[in-house]
Order: structure tokens, then C-alpha cells, then sequence
């Protein structure tokens, strides 16, 4: 893991849209509709994949860097839908996690 | 910010999905569709809003709240994507900022 | 196939919104988000099964109402688009079967 | 409208993947993502327009051809989705809407 975090990576992306005044277009409907773009261009990488053949995807080096770079893409706009909407990413995911715990218990051992 | 970091919400997520035996389920491919599908449910919340109405989202509770559930769910199925394809989330966004910094530069002043 | 034409189909869609007073929320940007959720709505039936259990999706009653209904709502969509768009959705496609046939040939016998 | 009709670019297309041995890759699950990625392909000549410019998209003809192709690819997915399931899209959609207009009853005049 990196030294990197959530609030410096946001700072980040805050700075590259207003020295570029993109701000404007960043309305939260805006962001989630490139959120769910970018979420369909990792799609497509995989789409024509067989399961098997969608666990190997990491080993071809052109691959790799395609969906690592489209990773970072979905990530980019969830940051930034999160920083105009308030919403820390990291809490909520962890309040979530305590839901699902408690919607899907574990199944006992017989 | 909470003082939650990624990593230890991707911990949570894999004990989570192991205790369940989810784990044959979680095929890059598979995470990547639900990923897809959970950026898309975020979307429907914000389709038929205006861009001042989308702006608004946050002031009224439940939508605050199905908002700030369905960022948790793109960003647990994008942690697990990342968990199982070994990416550094955050390390593939900081690359990528570099990219577009290079790939954008800022207009100069005039 | 049913004696049922898009043009027909259409007309049913113009006159429901209208009846309604939709159309102010009908615009295409509005109408290709609608589509593109409708979509990931098909695709979460399928997110989980493996490739042999896909094939077999019509044979339960209930996930076969499910799947109908969601192309149904896939397909209300990209024609009220077309209709605001005043795209010909069925000439769009034959123009784009020509194309992909100049583009992918057929490999011929050896 | 066209005299083309569904049956017709449905067996296009059929005859298209054939003869290009591409039915192995045809399986439900990869059609839906395939839908859904076309639809998100679309979304993305979207994502930045306000309402106003969404309105205006097919001003600009290489906008328009644009637009155009995806509408095509959506509908050629759908289609062929359609053929491997067995559903007559068209009735599906006329269910629908029947169905629509029992769920949403036309408001009375005051």
C-alpha cells in the first residue's frame, strides 16, 4: 500500500479542476454520470472474457495498464462526487460493511 | 475524514465475503458488473433531476442517505476488484493525476 | 414476431408521457441516462451467474418476467430518445450492419 | 420510418456473427454487458451538456453521426440479446407500457 490517502488524493483532483475551470461542469449529476462511464469502459475490457480467461487479465502488460488506468478513472470521479456532496467515501463504505453484517449473518456450522 | 484507511477496509471486505463463501463469485469480471451496476443505481437517483436539483441531493435525509449508501457500494465492489487484480487504488489515481496533468496543462494567464 | 411495428410503439410512448406531462423531464440527456440505467438493471440478473448459467435464464418463470420486463424498459427508452432525437433507430442499425461489414470482412476459407 | 422491420436486422445480425464464428462470445451475460457498455458509450457524448445543449446534439453532424452509431449499437445488442433469449422485444415493450398505464393512471382534471 502506498503512503498516499483518500483527503491528499481529493485535494489533488480539487486543484486540477479549478486550475482548468472544470469546476462548472462538476454538478453531482455530472459526476455520477462519469462515474458510470468510466465503470463501463472497465466493463468493456472484460466483456467478450470468459471467467477464466477475466483472472488472468493482470498478466498482459498493455491489459494491466488499461484497467489499472481505468480503475483510477472510477475512482477519481467517486472522490470527487464525495467532495461536492460532502460524503467521507471511507465511512461510509465502513458503515455499510456493519449493515451487511447484520443483513447477511454468517451462516452457522452445522 | 474518519482515520479509516483503505486497507483495512478491504480486510473487512475480504473476511466478509470469505465467511460467506463469496469468493467463487468474485471473478474480475463479476466484481467489475457490479460495479457497474452500483455506479448505475447511484446514477438513477440523480436521472430525472435538474443540474440545481441534483446540486440540492444532500438536504433531504432518506436521498442523502441512498446517496451515501450507493457510493459504499461502488467503492466496495472497486476495493474488492482492486484486491483481487493486486492494484494500489489510490497509487493508480496519484499516476494518473500526473498523466492528466501533462496530458491537460493549465492555460496560461494572458 | 408479433404484428406490432416501432412506429406504432412510439406513438403509445409520445401519448403515455404526454397524458402524464413527462416531457419536461424527457430531454435527451435525461432519456439516455434512464437507458443506460435500465441497462445495468438487465445486467444485474446476470452479474453473479457463470456463462452456462446465462443461457438457462429463461427457464425460471420468474427471472424470465424479470429479464422481459427489463428489455422492455431498455427498449422504451432508446425509442423515446429516438423520437426526441428524430433518429430512424432501425435505419441506424441497418446503416451500421453496412458498415461493420466493410470494416470486420468475412475471413475467407483457405 | 423505414420499411425495414425487426425480424429482418435480427437476422442480419444473426447472419453477421455467424459468419465471423463470433456465437461462442454470444452468451447472455456477455450481450447484457455489451448493451450496458453501449449504453454508457452514449451517456458519455452526454455527460458534460446541460439540458439545453443535450437538446441541441444533432445540430452538429458529427455529434449526430455519433449519437446515431451508438443509438445503433444499443439496438443491435438488444436484438441479438433478444434472439438468444427468445423474447419478441416489441411485445414485450407493448406489455409494458400496458402495464405502465395500469400503475400510473392519467391524473383527472380538477
Amino acid at each position: 500500500m502506498s503512503g498516499l490517502d483518500v483527503a491528499t488524493l481529493q485535494r489533488r483532483l480539487a486543484e486540477f479542476a479549478a486550475a482548468r475551470n472544470w469546476q462548472p461542469y462538476h454538478t453531482p449529476k455530472n459526476l455520477v454520470s462519469a462515474l458510470s462511464v468510466e465503470a463501463s469502459e472497465l466493463l468493456e475490457i472484460f466483456q467478450w472474457l470468459t471467467p477464466e480467461e477475466s483472472a488472468r487479465v493482470m498478466r498482459d502488460a498493455d491489459t494491466a495498464h488499461r484497467v489499472t488506468d481505468e480503475v483510477a478513472d472510477v475512482l477519481a470521479y467517486l472522490l470527487q462526487l464525495c467532495e461536492v456532496l460532502d460524503i467521507d467515501p471511507l465511512a461510509a463504505l465502513d458503515a455499510k460493511i456493519d449493515r451487511n453484517e447484520r443483513r447477511f449473518p454468517v451462516p452457522e456450522d452445522p
